[in-house]
């Protein structure tokens, strides 16, 4: 069974901030009226929908896409419920988890229940982000197209960027149970990049 | 092991007959001189890079991205060696290969030692994509940025995705041996499209 966990991309989805300027736009350059093939091309900004980001996103000089590693893009992977959770993702929010070194951790919150944006989307708390660093994790994923907000110097994202944890943003886990499954996030191959779209999937 | 079968996106990379106005473009929205953030957009051909092509692309009122099934996108695969093949791939080409109803076809020729676009590429031929139909293939993934060339009306695609046989191309394939593997293409999940992007591995 495949869980395709991936935000449908189109011109009028939700994007961060509900910022106009980040909505995909499409440009039909051939069609069968008047060609022999149908032939588009696309605007995407690189935060809006399913994707990966790199430290660039948010430390300067930055590691890019050009220094990814597959492997820990491909692998098992824990869905927690926080879908009680509001405002942000505590530690006590987490400890009733068993989580351990090398989990990527996926948050199925409220936000997978909304195809707006939630200018209160549940977040990854600072201290939250400490408390995984701390336990070894891999990964994490959350269904907001931010993985924070409301918190000065982005130290969530710093956390997790800058100690080599990957973060994935923009799931869809409304339709998952809590559990663990085989994650496939692989971000399309771009040169020196501080993000990518990816087609995330879960396997059970 | 995973070998990444994917061509890296950058704004000089090779476009199909080189057409200058399907070349990636990347615009810097905000980076650590203006911003807490690095941000960036793209504009990208569907066709540009590693790809999937559903049925619209060729086929008037053919089914888009919105039938997609990932089943098939995940599974085995066999590469076949034609890097001696000139032109385009015969029916002779293929008779010494063991090809079995379900497989997953992919062509490494000498398209995939060139970074650029080769005029000349080595192509499917009408007749060797109807011998393929008929062996039930699952899919058909080709190292060029268009399985077929010089063909009138385009009859090698329209074979294949006239019959549900999914096409990969833009593959990546010069650092795979022949052989069998596990194949991963999942393309990004965009609404009503006739081709989308896909990082593609293989894992031995």
């Amino acid at each position: 069974m495949i869980y395709d966990i991936s935000m449908l991309i189109h011109e009028d989805m939700q994007t961060y901030k509900n910022t106009v300027s980040n909505k995909p736009v499409f440009k039909n350059n051939a069609n069968h009226s008047n060609s022999s093939v149908h032939d588009t091309s696309v605007t995407l900004n690189l935060h809006t929908g399913t994707h990966v980001d790199y430290p660039l996103h948010m430390i300067e000089n930055g590691d890019t896409s050009d220094s990814e590693n597959l492997e820990p893009l491909i692998g098992s992977a824990k869905v927690l419920d926080l879908t009680n959770v509001e405002d942000s993702i505590k530690v006590a929010d987490l400890m009733r988890f068993d989580i351990v070194k090398g989990d990527f951790i996926l948050f199925k919150t409220k936000n997978s229940f909304s195809e707006d944006f939630l200018s209160d989307f549940v977040y990854l708390s600072k201290e939250a982000s400490v408390y995984l660093l701390d336990k070894g994790i891999r990964g994490a994923g959350t269904d907001a197209l931010g993985i924070e907000r409301s918190q000065e110097g982005h130290p969530t994202h710093k956390t997790l960027l800058g100690n080599g944890i990957i973060i994935l943003e923009g799931l869809r886990l409304k339709d998952v149970d809590e559990g663990s499954y085989h994650l496939i996030c692989l971000p399309l191959k771009i040169k020196g990049v501080e993000a990518s779209h990816v087609r995330a999937v879960l396997i059970k």
